[in-house]
């Protein structure tokens, strides 16, 4: 394997990411120094962090900060992290959810509540770290392609830590997630089009002279960001007493959270931090929008690309980056790949905030819209400890339930007017 | 002192409240056992909790879950709360503020950011409280009356406890708010009138057989509700390393929140966990209804209601039972009363959001549009430890910022586009 270094990357210390080592090719194994670089010079394959980790252990983790930084020896940041501004995102509650288990038919379910990051959305967790990088980097300006939460999460990160922002959305997006997104001061653009077209216009953008020194958190910066999500993984093993679940379901967007819970499991048993047991990945999508699944069900190696129309606009990715690792790792544990169509996103939501008091975002009405089908077509152990990630909140979707979720009547104040009113 | 049965109260066992040992009048000290009741028989006066706190180490606290049950042993609450179904609220992030104390030309404030509560405000605290007391007293149908937050808290409280809920808000409340409310399945009714009416008509409901069995959580079940607000005077205490702030900002809606700090800040210094040593108290209101504000600057103990105009209606209490408590608070710890208008409240979310990745409700805007005014105005002492707290979400009030708060350009997806829309 050649050891290459990219073009245009300052040479940096180990210190500054931590554990980590350098960037591998997913594809072919070409290794490179750790840079602002995403894709393989020699296969045009998507990039990973590699680490050597030494020895970590519990104690190490559990003493600490109550944030994702208590797993800094297992991601590329430098060891003060802790100190630096950011929005220490994470170690967000693990719901025991007895009631809507009991709905289910399952015997031990969790809720993974990522609304309860700073933004209220899983992607607080892979900005931070991108942020990291992008200060090690010299960056200036924080920027994104977005489907709704990550343009809030990198306009928040971007002005507790005095960077500018350029966040740029599909301009069709759910008015919650603009206002939000605006209200940090960085510039916010519309794009005309579908996330996958914001998308390729990013990397027109990084290309030319007008982007070239900025750190757009998940395309140059892709690589560091996405470790991020692996520390859902160690939360939920932690949280559950260092124990990896025995089937987990997670939404598919481009698919990189679902393929870093998979690497963060992996990496806990390798250490040594948890029991080596077998556990399942299932995978959730939008019927709308349900590209993974689609190639799932027909047993293909390879996602087509599709235009997306659902409800659950930030899964709306119709062109998921690592559709194929999700396939392969849906296969590997057992799991699968699964869909719901917007009836059963909505009532998903309300079954979870009904029975739990969590009030999940479109995303989280498909996962525990998927979860319920799995259950109810014998596709899950119902003895098993299972966990299902919401990653965003309620009050970024409204639209998607406001018909439905309305007072049930307006009166005067009166007791005459109560009674009156709901006199059966 | 009289020690009086309250009428149709049970009997009950300290253990199911914790240290706590019977209620008190504020006014006259007419001690009462522990019961659904709320007003003095001898002088209609507000009840509170008392306690014999015995031995309560920093220790004990410390090895305690990271939400507002690691101060139970200070709470009316069983010793086994932690293990109930309940949303496990606090121990929210305080968030050290260096960029916006750099624009206020303070030294050292951080922000108590309460929008990471699990239903993104600070009545989870006070609903937690209250569920247990329900619980205890027997009472399967949770209710309040609500200008919003609330709503949402108890909607999601009795959901994940398994009670029924019955919750009315004034009609022309923010829509987040509503849609919010409603999706936790609990009965949502909406009353033509201000909060103060929709609170008059809870305590005619609570009078008349159709609410007897309810758990009101803001009426009946004040004295324990209530009680959650210290947990916030505990926190900031803990998170500053054990000590008291010197000087810290409060948002002024009932008044309730206000006088709990305090009295959490002299649990603390009476039990020996933090150093005795002055801290002023500051009260905010909206100037568009600032009854305590108004009756602070005259130089009066008594509060004259008046009819809100605002848009902070989380704060639009217009007869605040707790004003003039929170009158004698400022004036004995040399802090003061203030308000902000409107315009100064969407400033105040704006700069609080770009400075430091904080998205505040109007709530939050008035409690910060107060910091910046004390600031400007010299009140504050600008070398000494402050604290502001933010007690809600923008995400709930996106209607105040809307208007300013939008994408810099919508374009087509080139670069062109691009160049042409920022050419400048």
């Amino acid at each position: 394997m050649a050891h290459t270094n990219a073009p245009g990357s300052s040479t940096t210390t180990s210190s500054e990411f931590g554990p980590a080592t350098g960037l591998s090719c997913r594809e072919c194994g070409t290794v490179y120094d750790l840079g602002p670089i995403f894709a393989c010079a020699e296969c045009f394959g998507p990039l990973e962090v590699t680490y050597d980790f030494g020895d970590v252990r519990r104690e190490d983790i559990e003493s600490g900060p109550t944030n994702i930084w208590r797993y800094r020896s297992l991601l590329p940041v430098p060891p003060d992290v802790a100190a630096k501004p950011n929005l220490q995102p994470g170690w967000t509650k693990l719901v025991k959810a007895d009631r809507l288990a009991a709905e289910l038919g399952l015997r031990s379910l969790h809720i993974k509540d990522d609304s309860g990051n700073p933004t209220h959305s899983f992607k607080d967790r892979v900005v931070a770290i991108a942020l990291e990088a992008a200060r090690t980097f010299g960056f200036h300006t924080l920027s994104c392609s977005s489907t709704g939460n990550l343009a809030g999460a990198v306009g928040a990160a971007a002005a507790r830590a005095g960077l500018d922002s350029c966040v740029f959305i599909p301009a069709d997006l759910e008015a919650a997630k603009v206002t939000m997104a605006s209200a940090y001061g960085g510039r916010l653009v519309g794009i005309q089009g579908t996330y996958d077209e914001v998308n390729r216009f990013c990397s027109e953008l990084i290309g030319d002279e007008l982007g070239e020194k900025w750190g757009f958190v998940n395309v140059n910066l892709r690589p560091y960001y996405a470790e991020g999500s692996k520390t859902l993984a160690y939360e939920i093993a932690e949280q559950l007493g260092w124990r990896l679940p025995d089937q987990i379901v997670i939404p598919v967007a481009s698919g990189s959270q679902l393929t870093k819970v998979d690497k963060g499991f992996r990496e806990l048993i390798r250490l040594g931090l948890v029991e080596d047991r077998p556990y399942r990945i299932f995978g959730a999508q939008a019927e709308g929008c349900s590209p993974v699944s689609r190639a799932y069900k027909a047993g293909h190696d390879v996602v087509q690309p599709v235009r997306p129309d659902t409800i659950a606009k930030s899964l709306a990715i119709g062109n998921p980056a690592d559709g194929p690792y999700v396939l392969d790792i849906a296969r590997r544990t057992g799991g699968a790949v699964e869909d719901v169509d917007d009836h059963e996103v909505v009532e998903a939501i309300r079954l979870l905030a009904r029975t739990e008091g969590v009030f999940a975002e479109t995303a989280g009405g498909v996962t525990v819209g998927v979860l319920r089908k799995l259950a109810r077509e014998g596709r899950l152990d119902p003895d098993a400890e299972t966990v299902v990630l919401n990653t965003g909140d309620g009050l970024k979707t409204l639209d998607a339930i406001a018909e439905q979720a309305r007072p049930a009547a307006v009166i005067r104040p009166s007791l005459d007017a109560f009674r009156t009113a709901f006199a059966n």
